[in-house]
C-alpha cells in the first residue's frame, strides 16, 4: 500500500506541437489572423488602468459571472441567430477556460450515467479521455467508410450521454442541423452535447434548438473563428435549468476560472462583429482555393466546412508527406490511428502560407 | 427518468460578496496594493505586439507548460527557499487558474481511496465541496477550542489523504513547519496537501520538505500576498513524481488552462521580488496596528499571521457588528456557521481602509 495507489492514472489527451520560430504553423487549427484591433485597443486601456495604481483591476477577483462577456455575446448572437427576438438569456449562456473546459465541466455535470456514452469512433479526441478521468462508461461508434455519421446509429441506443462535433474534427465533416434535431428528439434522457468549435467557417449552427429542447447544449469557442486560442474563451449555450446544473458544478470546483483580461478581451472581440465576418469570409476563401491545389496535386478529402482540410495523397503515404514538410518548416497534423493514418489534417493560415504549403507539396508528389 | 437523474448535483461554494462601486471592500482578502508595475509595463507591451496584426500572440494558443512561468519561480523561489542550491527544477512545480483550480486537480489526482479524506471541521470551505463533487469520502476533524489543530489527530487515522490549509482560513491559526512535518512523516501512505494561501505575510514555508518527502504538496496563490487575484494564478511543489501525476491529469482535462496574459504577466510579477517584499511588509505592519486597535475596542482574536483577521467581540455578536457595518459600506467576510458565528473575518486593507474600519467599529461597540 502507497499514496500511489490512490492516483488517479490516465493516458492525458495530447495536443498539437507548438515548434518555437520561424515555421508554418498548421498543425493546430489557429486563425491565422490577429483578433479584432479592439483587442489591442482595450488592452491599452488595461495597462493605462494599470499604471495608475489605485485603479488596478488585477489585485481583485474577477467578475465570477464574466458578466460584460455574457452580456456581450448575448447582444450578438440574437442579432445572429435571433433577428425576431425571443431569443437568449443571460441564463442561456454559461463561459469557460475555452471549450475544452466547457466540455469537462458538462461530461462531468450529465453523464453521471451507468450506460455509456456515445460518441464516434473518429472525433475529437478529448472526449474519450475525458470519460476515462470520470470513469464514466462509453462506447464509440464507428462512422461510415467515408467518415460520414449514419445518425441511425444514435436514434435507438442506450446511452448515457452523446457528444456529436458539427462539423466533426478532424475529419470536417459537416451534418445538417436537421440530422441533428433527430438525435436530440429521440434522445430525451440524455443529454446532448453538440461541439461546434468549427461552425463559424460555413456551417449552420444547432443553436436555435436550445429554445426547443431542453437536453441540448451548443458549445462554441473563441480559439478559431474569433482568433483568441491564447485568451482560453469556450462557451455553451442550452436551457436555463442545463446551464444552472452546468454552473453548479463550475462553482464547485473553481468560483473564477476566467481571468479579468479574458473577459475584458473577449466582450471587445465578440463585439466587433464586422471585423470576424470579415476575417471568417478570408479563411473560407484561402480554405477553397487550397482544396483546388490538393485535387490538382491528387489528394482526396471531403467537402470541409471548417478551418481545416483533412487529406489523404492518392500514392503517397500520410506518414511520408508529414516528415517530408516538416522538413520544410511546414507543420501539419498527423495521427498513427487506425483508419485515418493515411490522413493530414491541414489548417487554413494565410494566402501565403498555403502558397508555400501547395509548393512544398507540389515538389513532394512530383 | 430523464436526464436530470444523471446531473451531478452539488451545494456550490459561495465565494464572498462582489459588492460594485465606492465601499471599503475587506471581505475576500485581497491585496490593497496593485501588482508590481512591471506588470501594467508588460501590458503595455503586449498591446504593442498585439497592434502590429501579424505579431499577434492571442491568435496562437499558449504555452501548455507555462515555461516563462514555471522558470521564472523556479529562480526566484530557489533564491528564497533553497540559497544554498540543490533547489526546485522545472518539473517539481505546477502552475494553474488560481490555487482552486491546483487543489481541485491535486483532489482529483491524489484521493482516490475509499478511506476518508481527513481536513479540520473549520478550514477552506471548498474542500468540503471538491470531495463532495468528486463523491470522495472525508471526515472534518474538530479543531481545538481555540481554534488550534491537535496535530495527534492527523498522526494514526487512517485516512485517503490529508489537507492542512497553513495559516488556516478563515481562523488565521499558523502551525509550525517542524509541528506538520510530523503528520506528512506519520502518514507515508497518503498525501499530504499543505495549502499555503497566507504563508507570505509572516509564516514559514514547508517548501524545503518536498525534498524530504515523496508524499507532500505544496499550494500556494499569486491572488494574496503577489496581488494577482484578476489574473488566477496558484502553483504546487512537490516531488516530481507527484507533479507528474498532477499534470497527467491536468492534461486530461485541459490542455491550455493558463492564458497568455496571465502567463506573461504573473512571469514579471514573480521576478519583482523587492515590490513584493514591500508590499508584504506594509501588509503586516497594517496588520499589527489593527490588531493593537482591535483590542482596544473589545475584539479577540488569535495571532494572524496572514492578511486578514478573524476576531469576535466579548460582548457584540457578529451578525450586529457585520450588518452594521455593511450599513456603512465596509464589507467584511461572516459565516452563519456552527463555532465561528460570533466571528467576522477581516480582511487587511489600506492604511487608511483600516482607519475607516476601526472608526466605524468605535461607534458600533460603544
Amino acid at each position: 500500500m502507497s499514496w500511489e495507489d490512490n492516483v488517479r492514472k490516465v493516458t492525458p489527451y495530447t495536443a498539437g506541437e507548438q515548434p518555437k520560430g520561424r515555421v508554418i504553423k498548421l498543425n493546430t487549427n489557429e486563425n491565422p489572423y490577429p483578433p479584432s484591433p479592439m483587442v489591442a485597443t482595450r488592452i491599452y486601456d488595461l495597462a493605462q488602468q494599470e499604471l495608475d495604481g489605485v485603479t488596478s483591476m488585477l489585485r481583485k477577483y474577477p467578475d465570477m459571472d464574466a458578466v460584460p462577456l455574457v452580456d456581450a455575446i448575448v447582444r450578438v448572437y440574437n442579432e445572429q441567430y435571433f433577428p425576431q427576438g425571443d431569443g437568449l438569456t443571460f441564463d442561456n449562456v454559461f463561459a469557460g477556460v475555452g471549450s475544452d473546459d466547457v466540455l469537462f465541466t458538462a461530461f462531468m455535470t450529465f453523464f453521471n450515467s451507468d450506460k455509456p456514452i456515445i460518441f464516434p469512433d473518429i472525433t475529437y479526441s478529448f472526449y474519450d479521455v475525458w470519460a476515462q478521468v470520470h470513469r464514466f462508461p462509453y462506447r464509440m461508434i464507428p462512422l461510415k467508410d467515408d467518415f460520414s455519421i449514419d445518425i441511425n446509429d444514435y436514434l435507438d441506443t442506450e446511452n448515457g450521454g452523446i457528444v456529436i462535433a458539427n462539423p466533426n474534427a478532424p475529419t470536417g465533416e459537416y451534418l445538417d442541423p436537421a440530422e441533428l434535431e433527430k438525435i436530440v428528439k429521440a434522445n430525451p434522457d440524455s443529454v446532448v452535447i453538440i461541439d461546434e468549435a468549427y461552425i463559424d467557417f460555413g456551417g449552420e449552427s444547432c443553436l436555435p434548438f436550445i429554445k426547443k429542447y431542453d437536453n441540448v447544449l451548443i458549445v462554441q469557442t473563441f480559439s478559431k473563428s474569433r482568433s483568441l486560442a491564447g485568451l482560453r474563451i469556450g462557451t455553451a449555450f442550452g436551457d436555463e435549468k442545463l446551464i444552472r446544473y452546468l454552473k453548479d458544478i463550475k462553482f464547485s470546483i473553481n468560483s473564477y476560472t476566467m481571468n479579468y483580461p479574458a473577459i475584458e478581451l473577449a466582450t471587445v472581440a465578440v463585439l466587433d462583429t464586422e471585423y470576424f465576418n470579415e476575417t471568417v469570409k478570408r479563411v473560407i476563401k484561402t480554405r477553397e482555393w487550397t482544396k483546388e491545389k490538393l485535387k490538382e496535386l491528387g489528394f482526396i478529402f471531403g467537402d470541409s466546412k471548417t478551418n481545416f482540410i483533412f487529406a489523404r495523397h492518392e500514392k503517397i503515404s500520410g506518414e511520408e508527406i508529414f516528415a517530408k514538410l516538416r522538413e520544410r518548416q511546414i507543420y501539419v497534423r498527423h495521427w498513427n490511428k487506425p483508419r485515418i493514418s493515411e490522413y493530414l489534417r491541414i489548417s487554413i493560415g494565410t494566402d501565403e502560407d498555403m502558397k508555400e504549403l501547395i509548393k512544398a507539396l507540389g515538389e513532394i508528389v512530383k
